[in-house]
């Protein structure tokens, strides 16, 4: 089976095994687990922030970014399609009490401009804005990326108004990737950024928050309350220090895999796609409204895993654990199936 | 002043305020005020429902209803600019822990097969969805009806998908006088109605939501939990039996009136207001980006009151305590200062 | 029937009534209706505060101080049977998302000792407290008084602890009667007071909050979202305005009417009570277990409501409504009814 | 350093890194981690119940149970010095939006009769009573073991009155191995049990929830929302899974250890310890009120870890890595520290 159905699939490398089998562990509630801390100190020093915090799912960072940034009764302003609304259980609202105001980014990209428009009147009787929430690369638009002058305007702007902005970047290193700049570059204005280190990176289970000594000390405390305080860490920390030496210039060659994927669906007959959305390491092509279901059974039958994220909406996403010569050999799959679906 | 904001400015008829002085009360919390009984009993009766249930303001038993027909982590599917998104505070969120999911209606008023798209899949993990919110009028689309068929269908299609229904029926009068039905005819498929006695109907404060008695009985343990226990509200509802008896036929005049305002706009230069779509006493037209918030202070100077609710956008809301005259003298000074601006 | 249930079954006077009859109005959510306004600047004066806020009801008024003072995932510090704890829905978990941390004080007042022990030790993995909570008279425990000293000292702690502190003052013009001094002395150091026109003032809905005016400001959002935000509100606050001028000065006859019905119950057999401990308006005594609700059924049946709040414990509230003649027919009343419980 | 702080800081054994490292893999979100599901089936067959789930923490499967078996607005019935109260971070406000009704039971042991005491009488205006919460060990009693009849008798009384009933059972295998029982006997009768598979059973990370199908299937969806969902989580799993098998029969050896520091420190002059409370793994004793932090301090010098867990109370913790010549040690330690405090 080639599984393209997200990059969440990715298992362990020999490498990484062999790191936590021998990880110097401690008891991280305590603060004191050396391959956590060790993990933490890096993340910060990648990013160029003061502090970071290990958690077990990009999820549970979100959750917390979103409370700590905001207070019950406000509105957190992100993309239409954003993971934060559409993938993260309504937590916005069921743990951070803030409702979701959605703008529509042009192929879910959004400027300063549609923030500004968003942002709620000063009237005792509205609800306030507070947090400006940028998904980078946007999964559901399709792994698209946020280019650096978007986001210089929005923190700028975010600034002068008196908003909080965190970076979801659940997929930040193959925006920096896809962009060839540093992951710094991409981020330093946010007040918080998080990023995984499962996903592309490959590690089994880790995702990071970075951002203030502050930050950071209030996010221990809400990982603590939703029950991210974990024991002896360092056993998955060790994994998560080898995805980030060495996963992120890697990432180049996924990025390769879903443009080859991408030409071989864009030749099929009854596709609809746009290559130039397919920047990173995920393509979203349409089949037709009411068919998307039937395809991946069919893919599925004839070994190819993808996923319907829609009525006609189907998603492959290249990650480590799928090579050239999978991906080669499902470009060839994805156009008989696509062919046959077609007639 | 001619005051247009709202119909919420409007004030206690004379007959009110004789009854409110002489009504007979007693404790609401333990259910002992004859005169809310017998409003409770009178709402129930012309709504064709088993109970109906007092409440200090229309935003109280929107959030009773949201939080009742819900679990926190859940969806609320409502119309892009639904007033629970917009004016309510965020309590979809900080009270009830959900997420609006927005649709947009042609024109305001959205349908079944909109709903349906919006609709969750059912994967554990993906935040469900629970309710489905109409407003009828819908204020902020300028007062617009959503008719009888559209409804008949949604109470079709939500009841086969497992779906409550709500209505934010605040000026739910003003709907069934513009189309020239019952309210029962309007609502009758709602799990539960909200509609106010204050705004066009008159009373000084109080609105109400009718349901099953199921309902109503956990509605009255909400409306204790927001605070909105009140002891011999009788007062209060002396003025909404009245409310209720005598104002809904009087609606018609402020739908008369609102058409007369908004002649008189559409025929000024540099204005777009849709005529067919002004259906009760709501007016909303354009005057140019920028302009909107001018054109109110140069309407308060010579005597009009109106509301800008965008940066080009105008609301003009009639009501009972503008009369006939007041409206002509209205549309004269509108017409004035419309052609000042415009110049 | 003599009602000794609660004090909140109080009816609105003549003068009260004329006053709602006659009351100028305006929309209260604009901040334009004159009698809230003048109710609103009397209430600030007479606590000596910047600011006062018109509520609903009292559950409102403290629902608001919870959440204002605090963050969710936060403690406050209150008494064992705290009206807040028993009384309230829940809403200091369910809206302000705090837990209750109770200490109990001796015969209902604690001191500042007690709280201290309570204060949770500053480590990132505990829930902080951040609230202390004094309800003055306190309900439960027999409507005891808070004396002044006890209170400077928890002013003082708090202070130096880096705590809010809020008194549910419900009663609080009875705890000022009972002890001869100003409210504004039984209050001063409280970073926001609710106190009640309902109730032993008499009006028939309506609760203040006073504080400083950002705390007021933020109240005014707050009550809004709780949806207290009523139109025309003038017509209460009238009422409102006499029961603040009037008839803080006639509490003391409900006082002496509780210690009538308290004497005449101590000289009954099989009763406790302690009589030291009927300061204000509240009488509570233990008839044995299972025997509160047998009592209060005879009592009806012979013309006196009385609440069982337990099962061997009564109580009985005296207000405006029950004259010295009322209470001294309710103790003959009373002695006979106990007597034939003890037979 | 002999480490008495908690069991918490238990290390995996070179079994468990191994297996750790051999674990084979898959996206539990997808449920396809078979390690996972492998250790979910055991935990579901030691418990006798149709399903497990598998979580970072036991906090937040106290978190999940809290939600899951309440609405916003009730009250959970739990002892007055319970985990959930003291060391969850108020997310039983904070997320499931419900107060903790605390009894003080016996020795950290309630009885049903506790608890019927506390439910809330059956009106519209009390917050209701949903949920009971029994900790077995009682960690903050001094893990204090709720025998098997006293459990009988809650279940039977929490069934009869429509009660839901949690187990936070982090340390119930001890609870099993002082009783010398199944920990079905001491489990089946509740709703759902949480157990930790670190602690005293060492695995690096993880606990269990196990209850019905269907309640884990809504634990999956809260663990989702907490942001427990974890990818490759088989290799915790594959500890796990050791530690559930292997390291229940040791936990008699720490009992054992146990008792040797107690009789010691009970010998020492200024010491209140209740050698009849010493019944698991926990040794709690009182040194004088602000005499705590002291003693910690000179045993650290010394070559011993233990908490403060009060002014004058010192917790003392044993586990799988501290051993008998350890646990010798330290209660040499314990008397000469002790001796010189009292000197």
């Amino acid at each position: 089976m080639i599984d393209l159905r997200s990059d969440t699939v990715t298992k362990p490398t020999a490498a990484m095994r062999a790191a936590m089998a021998a990880a110097e562990v401690g008891d991280d509630v305590y603060c004191e687990d050396p391959t956590v801390n060790a993990l933490e100190a890096r993340a910060a020093e990648i990013f160029g922030r003061e502090a970071a915090l290990f958690l077990p799912t990009g999820s549970m960072g979100n959750t917390i970014a979103a409370r700590m940034h905001t207070q019950p009764g406000q509105e957190v302003v992100c993309e239409s399609r954003a993971h934060l609304l559409d993938w993260e259980m309504a937590m916005v609202a069921a743990f951070a009490g803030c409702v979701p105001r959605t703008v529509v980014g042009e192929g879910g990209v959004f400027r300063w401009a549609d923030v500004e428009k968003a942002i709620a009147p000063k009237i005792y009787f509205k609800a306030q804005t507070a947090l400006v929430w940028v998904e980078n690369t946007h999964n559901m638009a399709g792994g698209i990326v946020t280019p650096v002058d978007v986001l210089e305007e929005i923190w700028a702007g975010a600034k002068a108004a008196g908003l909080k902005t965190h970076c979801d970047g659940a997929r930040v290193f193959n925006a920096a990737a896809a962009l060839g700049v540093d992951v710094k570059v991409l981020t330093h204005g946010f007040d918080t950024v998080m990023f995984c280190l499962s996903k592309g990176l490959g590690a089994p289970v880790g995702s990071m928050l970075v951002g203030s000594r502050a930050a950071m000390d209030r996010a221990r405390e809400l990982r603590k309350a939703l029950g991210g305080g974990m024991r002896q860490a360092g056993i998955l920390a060790a994994a998560g220090l080898i995805a980030l030496e060495e996963m992120p210039s890697k990432l180049a060659d996924d990025h390769a895999n879903a443009k080859l994927l991408a030409q071989a669906v864009a030749s099929c007959p009854g596709v609809k796609v746009d290559l130039d959305r397919v920047q990173t390491n995920i393509v979203i092509f349409e089949v037709g409204a009411g068919k998307s279901g039937e395809l991946v059974q069919a893919l599925k039958a004839a070994g190819v895993l993808a996923s319907a994220i829609g009525p006609g909406a189907v998603r492959l996403v290249t990650h480590r654990d799928v090579s050239r010569e999978d991906c080669q050999r499902a470009a060839q799959i994805l156009t008989s199936e696509l062919t046959k679906l077609a007639s």
